[in-house]
């Protein structure tokens, strides 16, 4: 007989709601792959109905008894902290009372509502009174949270992305970032200017061509095709469940380089995905746990892996075969071409010098804004300053290229940016730990051989779960903690005045 | 306020399950064609955890109340035939208690386990065993299914394909066929023997092409694109959910027929389901109601339909594109093709002459075994004596391509067997009747138009959901109850003697 009853009803249910979301994933993904339109309104209630068998399965008071009773079961190693993760999710699903949950569903709907006609429409007067409401929410939300938690509001905004992290231990790394970064972006565009002038790809480029190269280069990249798949889509994303990981691009046949790069990022996360610790799957401690370091697994395929010219050595008769012989494709120049910088309006555009600074515009206006120290209507004069200050980027003509361009506050997802700049860093300082723990790296990768970068993070990161915070996650895999000193000593490698 | 809200109470859980039981349509449907290998076991996991909450909502015991307060509300016209509806299907469900339902399950397991490994060994002793639980289990649930209903066991058993329909009323149909058929299949043998011979289509014929040519033959039959899909899989199916019905078939490159005379059978189910009641959908009312009147659907197609002179015309030049100019693709020769009789041992693979001895047979069988007049062993000789007398063709090699060929009674399905042969009776039914009420139906038919079918049958059958019984449907439909007289004078049309 079992000495923890109790914790093991609790870990039968989580394994029922971890099978009800795999259904869920299923559905989301054959929705945004396959499904034909007609099916569309009948997918949304079937898919309503599951939401909420869920969320009453997750509900605060379901199995409070058995909370108590786990309490006092001798609980110990992984299954405490297992139990632990529970008791954090439930504390904080319980620092939401139903009403505030049900007016946040409600105002998030009118919010998005709102944002796709007006981001056509280029219509802000007609998007800030319907997203006003949402940020009220997301305000009183954060207080409670806050509350229950005993931590800032915006600090328990990040909990909920970034367990045990503070924004007393972001912003200084920010502020860091803020330093070098300006001056290093004014002497890459000026090496830039002075060099050579890039080989431009010619398409077209056909989808089925694109695709085989991109399975190509997943399967390079260690991707398990027995237990995923790529597919096509509008909006490129990573879904399934850790047993079956679907990923989904869009091919664009004037430039291949979207897709190609988009699915490294994704096949990142797909393989952190696909090696979360199996026996734990289904519980907290399965993890992911952390929003930066799942984002970090994608950014060191693709911004770490993608522009070392070894591995564009590698990719160039991928590219050959797949398109026809270019001398645009040759290592030299797609390492540039990889590299290159171009200060534009778009987030998910923009390069990995100037990338740092869309995240930290957009973390100083949403600590504002929950902060209450501006308000909705603030927020495009903020963006405007900023975008000239840090980019070096004139007032946007369309709101759908500044404050309208990202999903994000519009689904009411405050303290999720962070996680990309603190992923960045993660990447560099997973990159430069296991380039000096295997010394021919670069080597291999020439050969097409990238199995050493899986084989190093495997045990540190992805077989680690949900067992440590960012922080810890990082010390006992690199030797330190988070910081930003390998992404400025990588990108002043790549693009400082030495270059 | 509603003067009915017991009902409303009930129509909304209806609802629900049906939404439950869509998410668990698009998972066997993701399972069956796109999923990858590693995924099935969490997929197996997930799916069940669905089934097991979709029972206990459909549990007996579940809203008891309500159904007890809805017999007191005013229900009347469909809202009481859809109440009636389900008050039938708590019937029959609550026949079976729990106990037996669990036997049940892992009868079929442990028969389907023996079974796919007997079949591949020819194994008949190592299977018989096996099977001989779930035979008990199928007699003991015919005889509390029947006691609860007030009828035979074979006819409780039949009920549930087939409501209102008594084995009375099936016996002495098959009967007349058993008279007329086998000596017109001797009639057809004989011509066959004495016609000049057939040209035989020259392959390979790439999947590729045949599944473009698929989907030509699906949009000419009407299939709505918008609200379902064609896919590649290892057994046939259509599935989906009626807004989004998902066809999958299988393409041999050696021969096209099998997918393209396949498909067109899976159209003829999926029109159908897209155009079941949709105001009804999710209720008992919205059906389908009769097997039978569902294969019907299917066969109008494929076996009504298909080898008529002029959709062969229709479909010649559809083959000269897909696979080139060759004779074989001339209307009379494709017409010679798709009636070509050729008994065998394979029920899937017959011609429409001697599917029905096939039939038969089968039901023979299966009342003596449920009847308890045969066990399990007794089957092999009963089936070679029957292949033998009705479709002359000696004792199988292989159990494999005799009693262990098909899946239903290995998953426990008795009484499914019937729907096949009144399905070909209610189909040849239809397409004379249509033909009366369209006279230039085949000049139609013949330019590639067979609108005149879904416009036909969708007022009379599809419309009607489960509004009425087998007879009742076809006398409103046909304006006579169902009988072999159609199937009969279409065959000897095809290929009697005056032929």
């Amino acid at each position: 007989m079992s000495l923890t009853p109790a914790y093991d009803a609790l870990v039968v249910h989580h394994r029922r709601i971890h099978d009800l979301e795999h259904l869920q994933a299923v559905a989301t993904w054959d929705r945004l792959t396959h499904m034909p339109p007609a099916g569309a309104s009948a997918r949304a209630a079937a898919q309503a109905a599951l939401t909420v068998l869920i969320k009453q399965l997750q509900a605060g008071h379901v199995l409070a008894g058995q909370f108590e009773a786990a309490r006092q079961e001798p609980l110990q190693g992984d299954t405490a902290l297992n139990f632990a993760r529970m008791e954090q999710a439930r504390r904080i699903e319980a620092s939401i009372p139903e009403a505030l949950a049900e007016r946040r569903e409600l105002a998030v709907g009118a919010a998005m509502q709102a944002w796709s006609v007006a981001r056509q429409d280029n219509d802000w007067a007609r998007f800030a009174p319907a997203w006003a409401p949402l940020v009220a929410v997301v305000r009183e939300s954060a207080m409670r949270l806050g509350d229950a938690l005993s931590l800032q509001p915006m600090d328990a905004l990040l909990e909920r992305s970034e367990p045990g992290l503070r924004m007393a231990r972001v912003a200084p790394l920010f502020a860091r970032v803020q330093g070098w970064l300006p001056p290093l972006l004014e002497q890459a565009l000026a090496a830039q200017a002075g060099a050579a002038p890039l080989l431009e790809p010619v398409g077209p480029f056909p989808a089925a061509a694109q695709q085989r190269l991109c399975e190509q280069v997943m399967g390079m990249l260690g991707f398990d095709f027995n237990a995923g798949r790529l597919d096509t889509t509008q909006h490129p994303f990573t879904g399934g469940v850790p047993e079956d990981v679907r990923l989904a691009t869009r091919f664009d046949e004037t430039n291949f380089v979207p897709a190609l790069i988009g699915t490294m990022h994704e096949t990142g996360h797909a393989r952190y995905q696909q090696n979360l610790p199996r026996a734990w799957l289904g519980q907290p401690l399965a993890g992911p746990h952390s929003a930066a370091l799942h984002e970090g697994q994608a950014l060191i395929f693709e911004r770490q892996l993608a522009p070392e010219p070894a591995f564009c050595q590698a990719l160039s008769p991928l590219l050959h075969q797949a398109f026809g012989h270019q001398p645009a494709f040759e290592p030299d120049n797609l390492t540039r071409l990889l590299r290159r910088v171009r200060p534009g309006r778009i987030r998910v555009a923009a390069d990995e010098l100037t990338y740092p600074l869309h995240v930290i515009l957009r973390v100083e206006i949403e600590q504002a804004l929950v902060d209450g120290d501006i308000e909705v209507d603030d927020v495009p004069a903020w963006w405007n300053e900023r975008m000239q200050r840090l980019l070096g980027v004139g007032p946007q003509a369309l709101f759908s290229q500044g404050p309208m361009q990202d999903p994000h506050w519009v689904q009411g997802m405050f303290g999720y940016f962070p996680a990309y700049l603190l992923g960045a860093m993660a990447a560099a300082q997973c990159f430069a730990a296991l380039r000096r723990d295997v010394p021919d790296l670069q080597a291999q990768v020439a050969l097409g051989d990238c199995k050493a970068i899986g084989d190093w993070l495997s045990p540190r990161i992805w077989q680690q779960g949900a067992r440590h915070d960012l922080d810890a996650m990082m010390r006992q895999a690199t030797g330190e903690p988070l910081s930003d000193n390998a992404l400025r000593a990588q990108l002043e490698q790549r693009h400082g005045r030495s270059n």
